[in-house]
Formats: C-alpha cells, structure tokens, sequence
C-alpha cells in the first residue's frame, strides 16, 4: 500500500522543483502567459526542420506493412548503418551498424548504458555543475555518482578527476556541449582526460569507460565540438534528436561506441539486453525510420545564436555576469550581489534567493543548485525571441530592486 | 573494462533463446523464410485498424507546432482523460485522467510500477506458466519474484496464491488474457484473490498491490474479461496498444489505477517519478496523441480466432493436447509422450527436446522452460493462416517420427 521509500523521499526532495513548476503555471495563469518570461525549461520551441515533415508525411502515405511492429532489440539494421555513417564522420572513425544501438531518447540510452557497464558500488565520476537527471540514472543501477568540481572557467578539472579515479570507477560522464554551462570542452582537454584513464587503466587493471552524454552536439555556435570516439578506445556516446531535429518528446536517439573497444560483443550484448529488460524494448519504430533519413538535416542553429546574442545583451545591460555559451542553448549567470538585503532569504541558497526574487518581476529561471552548483543561476533560451528581448525591462527592475 | 557481471550472467543465460532465434533465422535462410513455420515469437503480422492509418496520415500533413515537443511526465492531459474514460467503462469504474500515467508500452509501464512499489527485498508473486520477462522487470528494482504454480488448467491457484503471501509481498502480478495459456481468469476467481489480498492486509498491516498487466484485454475470443480496478481498491493495471492497434513497435501504453487506492498522490507521482528517471521521461508523443483518437478501434479479432481454430484443427489431426486459448493468441501445447526416444535428448527438458524435434520439420516454437512451466511448448500463432494450415503435413510427418 505504501510506495517504496526511496521514491517516496525523492518526491519529497525533488518538491522544490515541481513547486516551481507549479507556481509558474499560477503565474501564467494570473498574468497571462505571454507576461511571464519563462526560462525555466530547456524544451525547444523551434519546430523540427522541413525534412521531417516531409519523411513523416511520406512514411504515414506509405502506411508500409508491418512498420509498426517489433525489430531486433537494437533497432532497425539499415537505421543503425545510417546512424553509423553519421557518427563516423562526426567522430572521425568508421564505425558501422554494430557499434550502434538505437535508444528511447538520450536518456534511456544513458539508463541502459550505467545498468550495462556497472557493478552495485561502481563510481560514476561526474564535473559539476550537471544535468541533475544523471543521479538517479546512476542510482537505478546500483552506481555511486562521484561528483567534483570544473575549473573557473567551467572547463573540466583533469587533476580533479585524476585523483577521484580508482578501481571503483565505471566510468567519467561528460557532457558536451554542457548544459548548464554552454561550455564546449576542447580537443586537448579531450586527449588529456582520454591519457588520463589509460593511466588509471594501467595503474588499477580496470580501464574505465568514458561516457559522452551530446545531446547539444548539433547546437555549437561557430565552434568545433571535438570526437570522442576516436579520442579514446572505451568511449561510449549517448545522442538524440530531442534537441538536434526538436523531438524531444518522441524519446529517439542512439549509443555508439568505439571502433576499438575491448569487450565488444559483451558490450553491444549487454545494451541491448539493458534497452530490452528496463522496458523500451526498443527505440520507436517511426521515429527510427524517419532518422535514419534525417541525418543531414538539423534545426536551424542560427536561431539559437540570435536568442543567445538578444539575451547576453539583456544580461550586459544590467551587468549580469555569465559563462558565454559556446553551444547548446542555457546561460549560466552568476548571482550578482545583493545590495538590498532580504530577511526573506535567510536560510536560503543565494541562487534561491535570486530566483525567488526575479519571479516577482515574473523572470523564470532555475538555481544553480539545481545542477549542483550554488550562486549561480540558468536560463533557457530556446523561447521566442520576442520574449528575451521583452525581459530586458523586467530584468532592469528587478536588478535595481536586488 | 569489463560489463556488469549481473548483465554478463543474463547474457549468458539467456543465450539459449538467442541461439534458437538465430537457429531460426539460419533455417530461413536455407530454405526460404515461406517454408519455415515460425510459431516463436508474438510479434503480430495484423496490420493497425484503417483508423489509426487515418489519423496517423492527419496528425503528419497537419503539423501542429510543438507537437513533437515535451509534454507532462505523465502525458498530455487530454489523452490522459481519454484514456480515463474508456478504462471506466471496461473496468466499470469512474476514473479521470489523474488515474492515468502513459508509458511506453506495457514492458515500460511495468517497469516504472516496478521500481514505484517495491523497496529492496520486497516481493511480487506471479503464477507460473508467465512472460519470463517479469523477472528482470522485477529485479532491475531490487524485487523478488517469487512463483506459485497454477491450477491444472492454468487458472490461478487462490491457495497457493495465499499462502505464499506476507508482509513482505508488495504485489501480486496477473496476465489475462494469458501468455502463455490464452487463459482468462473469470469474475469468480478475481473476487476471491481480492478478497485473499484484504484479508492479507488485515493480517499483516500491508495490503498488497494488485498488477494487472493486459495487453490481450482486446484480444479475447466470445468472452468477457472481468473488469479489475472495480475489484480491488489497490490495482494497478498495465496495457498498451502493442497486440490490439499492432503496435508492437511504437511502445505506446498506459497505467491506470482504481479510483479508490490508498495513497493516490504518492502512487501517482511515483509513477510519474519513475517513469521519467528510468529514462523514458514520457510516452513517446505522436503515438500517444493517436492512440487517444482510437479508444473504440482495435484490430479485427476475428482473424486471430480463425487462426486460432485453424491451428488446433492441425494439432488435434495429431492429437497433441492444448489449453484451448480464450485470448491472446498462443497456443500452450503439452509435449506429447514419446514413442521413438533418441539418445541426442539425454539432460535436457522433454519440452526443449522436443522443440529441437520439431526444428527438423522446420517448425519453431518456445519451450515452457521459457515460461517456467517445463513439458509444455509454446506456439504463436499471430502469423499468415495460410502458414498455419501448410504446417499440418510437417506436424503429421514429426509426430510420426517422435
């Protein structure tokens, strides 16, 4: 009659976040929704690029027997030869359909991936500040989530992550383009952790895997997002479309491993048993085949790169500070100091507090706490771009209030 | 380096299916996939009713803005109510789209109702024969599965049932129709297990969850299946559009719950919880907007039932006795004795020896090792009729050689 514990404590942990939720939805209510300047949610509001209407209508005409019904567990074969190709040339390798399992969006593949590679009391070893998903994702599969902290600059802290290494450790998580940061980890900081876990490979007998969580690959401004599949023999990538063609709510995307990794079979074995036992069974069957004909085709990023100049803009204006986004579609701002003390925030984390104060100017946005890192605080900018520019004197009074 | 040893295992363990499949498919090769008789697998070849083909060919031309976006965990709200509206009535209850989680087929359902209700260690009781994939669905949430046998005719063994029953037990798991048996439970014996569970809560201070998993409920031959969140205030059951719109593929189901359960808020978000941190973050989206426009379609049964007469037509011409199905559409088949032993079939079951037989006259079927119930063999019959009736001279020809 009860329901188990730990999920009746994570709905009492994760409460702030759906008391947010729910008192933007008040907020909405009251002042219409296009008075709320909504950051609070990475979901795209550009539409998936014209390809995909066209394959979808095509597909729907053809009404093709049997293409509804079940493939082999890891996805269509010509799909998984298709997404191969793709990856190969993305991560400068050649690999082909049997390095490749299709996944229910990034985050079932990300689930099947940590119950395949890890042991009860294998360490995941993660840079903060992170996507927050990651915890019970690893939790599921009995993994310990080991966090450590990013440079300054939110680059990753390779000594950091030297020394949190041990024979404990499944695997490094890491997410490129980052979201809360918008960072962009370069080539060599790739090829420095890559030697790094060779070393620890060497030194504790257990090479770990590196886990490379891209969703945003697609969303990079003017930057090169560096390979990982070459970078490093144990390389495991978890990709969508969610934010690459706007479906994130048709739960498609793919695992790709490395040319040369050990265990192969065991590996490929293993992600599909994990995709079929945890329930997906597969990844949707449409949404496979209309990939598979997409894979040129992405939204347009442009878009994003105006909202991103429309709101540094706003930010500079009120001299806001924030990491400059290199891709996928956050701003990452540090909590500027109070000038006008609160008795209200007593007790509270200063991102709280700031949140909490920029809702009663009707500004979303969600603290940093949130992803691990306090005193600072994220924006979503895949919203209309009327909207940012439309926040810029909302953000002037709250500023002059704070 | 290595995978999980628990995943290791599994591989291993259930590489004697894998074989067979790919055993199967060499078979096909050889000789034609129209000359092999492939009674393996529940993979429905009845293409999706003409409706679903006309709202799926709408909903592609009208491309609705953020239709393939994200929406609440637990579905859009209005399919939620659709959904709400056609469980009550056939489960003779008065429900609302807060009853109603969607998931991702009914595998991904059972995971997420899984990981909700059971702490570590709990227990969820099953009747054997069942869908052996209930045991990673259970253990992936650190469960025990604990198996009672049924009656000889395959209906549920209320005593055995009661007896293995405890505070322990966090739920009794059910399948009608059945797979394997084709069984549906009748009113009677749903009434007594509810009473058997209340009556279990009184002793022990814990009323056990009822779980419902139904993807058959459409699939039924002249028989009313019983309607169960009416039966009992904690059931929680599980469908999905996999065998009754053929959508095996597409992973769209639902979870619903009696309007009268214990704890509704915390079992809800629960659900909602689990379903989006095991990965699935919501049912995929096209599919559920479909579905919701189709609560009075399903396939045409009448072609399953055909096949299903056809079929026993064959196997009483050889007279091997069968569980005659009232659903589903497999036909659960007692081996029959054997006159002309062979050497080859020393340490293994009769039923996995005589499945290996049969493999000569190119027909293939699962052994009810398969589903815990050895002796027996599984037949699928969800493929061409004409398929079926040609498998009667390869029966007769095996029969006469075993």
């Amino acid at each position: 009659m009860p329901i188990a514990k730990s999920i009746k404590n994570a709905l009492g942990s994760s409460s702030m976040i759906r008391k947010m939720f729910e008192e933007g939805n008040a907020l909405k209510k009251q002042y219409g929704t296009e008075k709320v300047f909504d950051f609070s949610l990475g979901n795209p509001d550009v539409d998936p690029p014209p390809a995909f209407h066209d394959v979808f209508v095509r597909l729907a005409q053809e009404n093709k027997k049997g293409s509804h019904g079940y493939m082999p567990n890891g996805g269509y074969p010509d799909v998984r030869e298709a997404i191969a190709k793709k990856a190969s040339l993305e991560h400068e390798v050649s690999i082909d359909g049997s390095h490749i399992v299709m996944a229910s969006g990034a985050a079932g593949g990300l689930n099947a991936v940590f119950k395949t590679i890890c042991n009860p009391g294998d360490e995941v070893i993660v840079t903060r500040p992170f996507f927050m998903e990651y915890r019970p994702y690893t939790a599921n599969h009995g993994a310990k989530l080991i966090e450590v902290d990013s440079l300054a600059d939110f680059n990753l802290d390779i000594k950091a992550i030297g020394e949190a290494l041990s024979s404990q450790t499944a695997a490094v998580l890491i997410n490129s383009p980052n979201n809360p940061t918008g960072k962009v980890y370069p080539k060599q900081d790739i090829a420095a952790l890559a030697q790094l876990l060779v070393e620890c490979g060497k030194n504790t007998g257990r090479l770990p895997y590196l886990v490379s969580d891209e969703p945003y690959r697609e969303i990079a401004y003017n930057i090169h997002v560096p390979p990982l599949l070459s970078a490093y023999s144990e390389t495991i990538i978890v990709n969508s479309y969610s934010k690459s063609l706007s479906l994130s709510g048709e739960r498609i995307g793919y695992i790709a491993v490395s040319p040369d990794i050990a265990e192969k079979d065991d590996v490929m074995n293993g992600l599909i048993y994990s995709t079929r036992t945890l329930g997906f069974v597969n990844a949707p069957a449409l949404m496979q085949r209309i990939v598979a004909e997409l894979t040129d085709s992405s939204v347009d990023v442009s878009i994003y790169a105006h909202r991103r100049d429309a709101f540094t803009a706003v930010l500079d204006e009120v001299t806001i500070e924030y990491a400059v986004p290199e891709g996928a579609f956050y701003l990452f701002c540090k909590v500027p100091e109070r000038k006008k003390p609160d008795s209200a925030d007593a007790g509270i984390s200063p991102d709280m507090a700031f949140i909490n104060h920029l809702k009663k100017y009707l500004i979303l946005g969600v603290p940093g706490s949130g992803f691990g890192k306090t005193g600072w605080v994220r924006f979503a900018y895949c919203i209309n771009e009327n909207i940012i520019r439309a926040s810029a004197l909302a953000f002037k009074q709250a500023m002059e209030d704070w």
